[in-house]
């Protein structure tokens, strides 16, 4: 079983594979092990994945069969797995908990050429739909406190198979970086009684420098703040704290402006490596008004060094404003 | 003039490069531009680098002439800028600040190809008091609040010039992982009266698990809560909460041990990309009696992905238990 532990220190969880732990020989960090051999995400090499938990197959069919538009598959090596109930103890003064959780993996189309940028709007609708009932079905296993859904396209991102996919993972804690979200734009709403992403987003409109595009129900800024250059945010423009509740009308305006920005910056950035990540409030806040739920879109166009590593600073040699001029300016 | 930007929900600072903003087509992510041309940090090249700030000259000499066997420069794509007051304001609901700072690049020797793992132990030493002076001078100028010390080396951990060098960033504000470091520590102490790295040493030794290598005056560990494989941080043993008052004996036991870790890191990983970073208290605080200098040694053997980055999770597949052995091992 892979063990969480807390740094004492700074409070961080980190997963170690203590199963299974990797020698000194098998780290490939500057090799793009480029896809040889059978993909496990097309048709008909469904038996190559563990047995799938739920897909989209319009003329029906058995399941680990083809003829699905997307499939969710539990990932063939979890960071975390889903037997057990959690069993938290001390070593000394350390902390662990033992390595429970949901490693789900969700393939974005049967097509392996195609990224998600490329996929039809009511392609990417499946997709989302897929976050949706993964999201609301795991909210049901009370040993969770959190889902985190996250895509990387492109080696550097982290992506080990160029099939398009996204994966979830449920999580036993709050991740670190969401509390600090929750606590940021808590204090925000003890201070003002508003939600600080409703805010941003008014102030957005006012100033009209970092909005990329929008729909009627969607906005994409470059944050003030982008740590990445050509980062971009997705928002709901209606209050909203969890994504898990997205509604009909929601999904199909998010999947447009989501293959929008992607296409924009896959156009623009030459098909960069990016990771997207969907921030929700926690399992047990339903409706928080302090916390409104985004999706964070970083494209990885600049190495993480030292400076970064040590200080938690970033350094974006592109301002927002100006990524945001040429993202909007590119023909899609 | 750069910018320091500060992300109003997780509090991040950012530093933006207003003046000369990167366009699309400049990054180059998945390619190595392996150094070409002529080498800035070799002998000869000396006024291809700002006028050098201090040198160590056995024979005397003039400055920005050869013959040094240390060499401390500017760094001529500066993050932050020497000149000016430090200028903080409000835009709307977000804040800024004008981008202050110093960053120097000491050149850790004239020798072309060799890294710091293969200088000799008082060429070692010469360039951890080049670190100590310039974090001595740096303190008495008083628009400063931290200088954090850190090296990259090869490619993928952001290194842009093989020729070793580290750098130093004296910063306006004390950085987010810095602060979380020191509330996590302050916390600790408040309810032991104990310091916590203190408090690690101990059980290390009692655990006799995770201890790689040691001397008198330091020890070097692989932290229990690693984030990366392999990853080893230097502490003395005795509570020390400032590096910069570091003393002549410790300089000598430290240069020792941080040769023999990069040392048995290059032999047993075959010369991984590597970060490191020296955490140490802020200027204004001095003996803190709960925090504790340390350096972090971070190998770059995984790629970081949409996990990580959204949660603040780390995967780390080798154990720190699993890490000691092999470094222990390797013969150097």
């Amino acid at each position: 079983m892979d063990q969480l532990r807390r740094d004492p220190i700074a409070g961080r969880w980190v997963i170690v594979n203590t199963d299974n732990p990797s020698d000194p020989g098998e780290f490939e960090i500057e090799k793009n092990p480029e896809g040889k051999g059978t993909c496990p995400f097309c048709y008909g090499n469904e038996k190559m994945t563990p047995p799938e938990i739920q897909a989209h197959r319009e003329g029906g069919g058995q399941p680990d069969s083809s003829g699905w538009s997307t499939r969710v598959v539990p990932n063939k090596f979890p960071a975390l797995r889903i037997e057990g109930n959690i069993d938290r103890q001390g070593l000394g003064m350390f902390d662990m908990s033992n390595g429970v959780g949901a490693h789900e993996v969700i393939i974005e189309t049967p097509d392996h050429s195609k990224s998600l940028a490329d996929l039809m709007d009511h392609e990417v609708e499946k997709v989302i739909w897929a976050y949706r009932d993964r999201s609301v079905d795991l909210r049901g296993d009370k040993r969770f406190k959190y889902i985190l859904i996250f895509k990387n396209h492109g080696f550097s991102a982290g992506a080990s198979l160029p099939h398009s996919h996204s994966q979830l993972i449920a999580l036993p804690m709050v991740p670190k970086n969401v509390k600090e979200e929750l606590v940021g734009a808590g204090s925000y709403y003890d201070y003002k009684d508003r939600c600080i992403f409703c805010d941003i987003i008014a102030q957005e409109y006012q100033e009209q420098e970092r909005i990329i595009c929008e729909n009627e129900r969607f906005l994409c800024i470059a944050p003030y703040a982008s740590r990445f250059p050509f980062e971009s945010w997705i928002l709901p423009k209606e209050h909203h704290s969890d994504f898990s509740f997205i509604r009909n009308e929601d999904v199909i305006d998010l999947s447009r402006i989501l293959k929008e920005v992607l296409l924009r910056m896959k156009k623009l950035l030459h098909d960069p490596p990016y990771n997207f990540i969907i921030h929700t409030s926690a399992i047990e806040h339903r409706d928080r008004e302090d916390y409104h739920w985004h999706i964070e879109i970083m494209p990885k166009l600049v190495r993480i060094a030292g400076f970064e590593w040590g200080s938690g600073f970033y350094i974006n040699p592109t301002p927002p404003e100006v990524a945001t001029r040429y993202l909007k300016e590119v023909s899609i």
